[in-house]
């Protein structure tokens, strides 16, 4: 079964095909975040330094950290920014990172500071990033995010975006790196604007997992992109690719709905023994007697769910 | 495609592989409705009017009908009342029923007042259920839904299950009813009572759909028997299991996170279109902007997803 460690300094964490779903925590990444881009520029990391502790108390199992805090001159300033961060982050928590940077100056120098076995986060199929992410992949023995875009960007058709996962898998075999430190994002479309972009991811995700027996991850909100209550929509996409086989997802841990659903899915796939962290996390006595559902079958036959229960 | 065609006098319903989430309605049924019980053996059918009405409204698209109101000669009590109540429930509102009951006379009464093509809900792999229930299946030309139990109770071995559901389509062949009009409820146990519950419906749900090529029921609630926050449970199980491919449920259409589950499965198994369905129960503008998550691989390429849902 394909397993993708991950170490930090004193704690390991894997992605794996039987392992509870990995949730890396996507909070420390100033891309779309004006306010914590203006911080971390002037040096105040107190927005990093709050979103690290908060996402390892919701219950993140790795932690992505991203310092792209500008499109201007970003091989200058995004370097020493996301070391520094790694840095700081290091000293707060002790769940492995994931190093994200579209800027190979900055994978580098973050992978000089991390400690462990980070994950990189990312390389893509276009050519230069093959051939410049793949050997630092290989020089630091780390695990990478594979995105499936290439030159020709994102396609629609997701048998295009197979054969690009399939490129890079092939390419990172011929540097050396093993299909089980690739994990794919087989990238996740807005649903209003692509209403098969749930099935798409999918069908991909069983692809990957059964063909190329790799991990996968995704930003998983970007399938709500532009609909109303993307909460609830965000927390069964989670549920529903975990279902299928999603092994991973780049996601926000503070949402209490995608913890719930990843939650529920650990649960419900078999790797939450005796329901301990469902307990845990739902401390709530008055809640199991909620409804009368669990009754409706009663009258057919000895093997009934509520003997069942009963027999606890 | 598998398809289960429902009809009403009116209306009709499809239970299929290509099909959004065939929602039953479970309401209608006093077993473990002691109030509910007492009404309907009084005469008073003002829940059962209102819970024909609501679950409709809530967006049923069949309604299940049980007057299993005492285990004391049911036999007796049974047949009239359920033939009462279905009169009833066809006077207030259009969509097919499931025809609910232990009692072969009761499934018999029922089926000569339901108007257009309804659901007989059910028969197990018992010997005498199966040569009882099976001849008046045929007889009506009604599908029906086989519960994956026999003479031995519930096995807790999934294998034994798929057995079961095999020899009941395969008796049903015999009688000359077709697999489509089989509809396989693979049992449902709690997972606070069996760790695999949820794993071994999903995979009883890929078999029976690969393999039997049947359409697949359950009764939902059962999987949060006796554990807290039974709702969310509830929901994402519901979610999980149309996505590795289950195609109708009976359940409760009254809690709003169940059916927030199916419309999101609904979604994004891709049978919304434009996700009119989502939009029309999520009227809420501001929902929209929430979140910056949509933006955050914005940085990836020409075709990331920001640019993709500006794109609409």
């Amino acid at each position: 079964m394909t397993e993708t460690v991950l170490h930090s300094a004193t704690k390991t964490a894997i992605i794996g095909f039987n392992q509870p779903f990995c949730v890396i925590g996507e909070r420390i990444n100033p891309t779309g975040r004006k306010k914590l881009a203006a911080e971390m520029m002037a040096g105040d990391f107190s927005t990093v330094t709050a979103d690290a502790l908060a996402q390892v108390a919701a219950g993140a199992l790795v932690l992505d950290v991203n310092a792209g805090v500008t499109a201007v001159d970003p091989n200058l300033t995004e370097p020493p920014l996301l070391a520094k961060t790694i840095e700081l982050v290091q000293s707060l928590v002790d769940v492995p990172l994931s190093i994200d940077s579209s800027v190979p100056a900055a994978l580098a120098a973050g992978l000089a500071v991390a400690k462990g076995r980070p994950l990189v986060n990312s390389v893509t199929g276009e050519e230069d990033r093959l051939e410049t992410i793949l050997p630092l992949v290989k020089k630091y023995n780390v695990p990478v995010v594979a995105i499936s875009n290439d030159e020709t960007g994102i396609s629609y058709d997701p048998d295009v975006r197979f054969a690009v996962a399939k490129k890079i898998v092939e390419r990172a075999a011929d540097h050396g790196i093993k299909a089980a430190d690739i994990v794919i994002d087989p990238l996740v479309m807005p649903i209003g604007a692509l209403n098969s972009a749930g099935a798409q991811v999918f069908r991909l995700v069983r692809r990957l997992r059964e063909e190329l027996k790799v991990n996968t991850t995704c930003g998983a909100s970007n399938i709500s992109f532009g609909i109303p209550n993307r909460r609830v929509m965000n927390a069964h996409f989670l549920s529903m690719a975990a279902a299928i086989g999603m092994t991973s997802a780049i996601m926000n841990p503070l949402h209490k709905e995608d913890m719930d659903a990843i939650r529920a899915a650990n649960t419900l796939n078999g790797f939450d023994p005796d329901c301990m962290a469902w307990l845990r996390a739902n401390r709530d006595p008055a809640a199991a007697g909620e409804g009368a559902g669990g009754r409706r079958r009663g009258r057919r036959g000895a093997g009934d769910a509520g003997a069942v229960a009963r027999s606890e």
